[in-house]
């Protein structure tokens, strides 16, 4: 078997073990069927199982009431940045969000292309040239428009290493949330959301498969002269099949769903997820000033853990070495420099221990 | 190993088993990179070496020029359908479309929710509650406008089994085609065209990725209003990665297109297919009427046969006594009934004579 190295990637990213075992000895035919998962028509009795386990899978993890749909669509959370402001701003044609990050602002951008954005809160703060987002905003902060079609929130911010750890309160406006980096990591109350989207490029499968959670009553917002593809109703009315979807990337969807449940469900999954990011976060804490968090602390990420050392060299001499030493995707993002730590759900606590064995010692050599 | 059958789906298709295997052998982690396709960020060395591939097979197979992009988007041909009239239609906000099936009628849907839209040909004929696409039209039958913003047509109808056996000429007008369901299957002279799309799950890998192959210059007719997704200026300036692809799709393509290299090349290609489709058109003409083509001969297609028996009921009889044999997927769409073989690029050539020795026994048992 190849040897695996630790994959701290950002996204696309690492996925379970057992996952990547099971799909790869059924990857030439699926047992009794004699083709391919590549192979079989997404109109196929097969491939309605399939469809319909990925489905049981992400609805059983969240608890996802009957009245939401659960979607598989293409074009990643960037085509939803546009696909939910053309869906969702109608009538009213205004909405508010809450601005934490690169992915943030990429959403605003393309909602302004549909109508009136409301920024009801920003943490991009610092210098005049170099501005970062550290932080979450307080609800204090928020200046919500009771009046907007929604409120939009990126729930997790993968370059900056910042989280929402409870969810905005923003009343009877329907809240919507990317959640692409943190989807699955714990349970979250559904019922609280209008809609939730996700790539699946870092908990839930491959890249090339967006998942969306929509309450069925926003539905009606779909208006007909939108393009087919970008109307939520169509591809509602359809369950994810008004053209031919990632079949592959649902049927991965499917293995990993199937892996959670059986290790515990989400409450579990989270546990794990609290004791990986809390080990590293102490690492960093308690290293006297040679590792520097770079979120304020009660905004930090459990699955984008970001620090820096003293100087820019020091950073990459500990990158060159994490990289020989097996521990890949280290480097932080070119925005805002330093290193990043993605340990997403599939990531192993056992990683993350021998992560910081090899600081602990670095930090020995240089400190 | 699992056993296969033959596969007769006309999408999501069979793939060559080559790729199948090869691809099953470095799934769980890629040789010297230490983790899987489906976990390598989109940013990385390996992917772009993958993607550089993919392109530079797509570009070898079919003698792509240099002034044209190579994309691979997602959402398939149905999302292309809005988007490349999105992008071309503008300035002058109208264009020809040819009608030789259920998709070139989705395509013209998307493309009326733009602008204006001149069907240039129809060939959907037949009486009143049962019209039929069973031919081409001829190039006299074309009322072209020249100056529309573009000709768009479908080059192969998988439903009706009809196929453009030449480009419709078109002067200077750009030429658009959804070549989804024969693209690769024999050489084209890509000059000829503004731009072709496909989605891959035919002749070119799994769904969930488009080929888009555009001419450079009809890029300036992006406007910058455009969702950015949907923008092919943008889409060819970021090579592709605007966002995360579809990685896993994309080195499906790189192997497919390694696969038909080393087969000899895309007339090697159409050699088979030709062979392939001659001796399964040969078997329904000298049936003596037993079995009836669908489409009118000159404008057969040699991906999707199509054809009928004299009554349904013993259409319903060959296709289950040829499941039960090991020949799947033979239904005709459900538009049409009858029986449909398609037999796409990796379909192997065993398959087609196999099948013949079926339909000549099926006949004499009941002729």
């Amino acid at each position: 078997m190849e040897k695996r190295i630790y994959n701290f990637s950002a996204g696309p990213a690492i996925l379970p073990e057992e996952v990547l075992l099971e799909a790869q000895k059924e990857f030439f035919a699926l047992p009794g069927v004699g083709m391919s998962i590549l192979e079989i028509s997404h109109r196929s009795k097969t491939f309605d199982a399939i469809h319909a386990e990925a489905k049981e899978g992400i609805k059983k993890l969240l608890n996802v009431p009957d009245d939401y749909a659960i979607l598989f669509l293409q074009g990643g959370a960037s085509l939803q940045f546009s696909m939910l402001a053309l869906n969702l701003m109608h009538p009213k044609n205004k909405a508010d969000y809450i601005s934490t990050g690169s992915w943030s602002k990429k959403a605003i951008k393309e909602a302004k292309r549909v109508g009136n954005v409301n920024i009801a809160a920003t943490t991009e703060e610092g210098e005049v040239d170099k501005k970062y987002f550290k932080r979450i905003p307080k609800q204090s902060e928020l200046k919500l428009d009771p009046d907007a079609s929604y409120v939009h929130f990126t729930s997790n911010n993968t370059i900056y290493g910042t989280q929402f750890h409870t969810e905005p309160e923003v009343g009877k406006v329907p809240l919507v949330c990317d959640a692409s980096s943190d989807i699955l990591h714990k349970k979250i109350d559904v019922t609280k959301y209008g809609l939730i989207y996700a790539g699946a490029q870092k908990n839930i499968g491959p890249s090339g498969v967006v998942l969306v959670i929509i309450r069925k009553d926003l539905l009606e917002r779909s208006q007909d002269s939108l393009p087919t593809m970008l109307n939520y109703k169509i591809q509602a009315e359809n369950d994810s099949l008004y053209n031919t979807p990632n079949t592959f990337g649902i049927y991965i969807i499917k293995l990993v769903t199937k892996h959670l449940l059986k290790l515990g469900g989400l409450d579990k999954m989270y546990e794990i997820n609290k004791n990986k990011a809390k080990i590293l976060h102490d690492t960093i804490d308690n290293s006297g000033g040679f590792y520097k968090g770079h979120a304020e602390k009660e905004s930090r990420s459990l699955m984008n853990i970001t620090f820096n050392l003293a100087t820019a060299d020091l950073e990459k001499k500990l990158i060159d070495e994490a990289t020989k030493a097996g521990f890949s995707g280290l480097k932080g993002h070119r925005s805002v420099g330093g290193l990043r730590a993605s340990i997403y759900n599939a990531f192993p606590t056992k990683g993350v221990e021998d992560l910081i064995v090899f600081m602990k010692d670095f930090q020995k050599r240089n400190g």
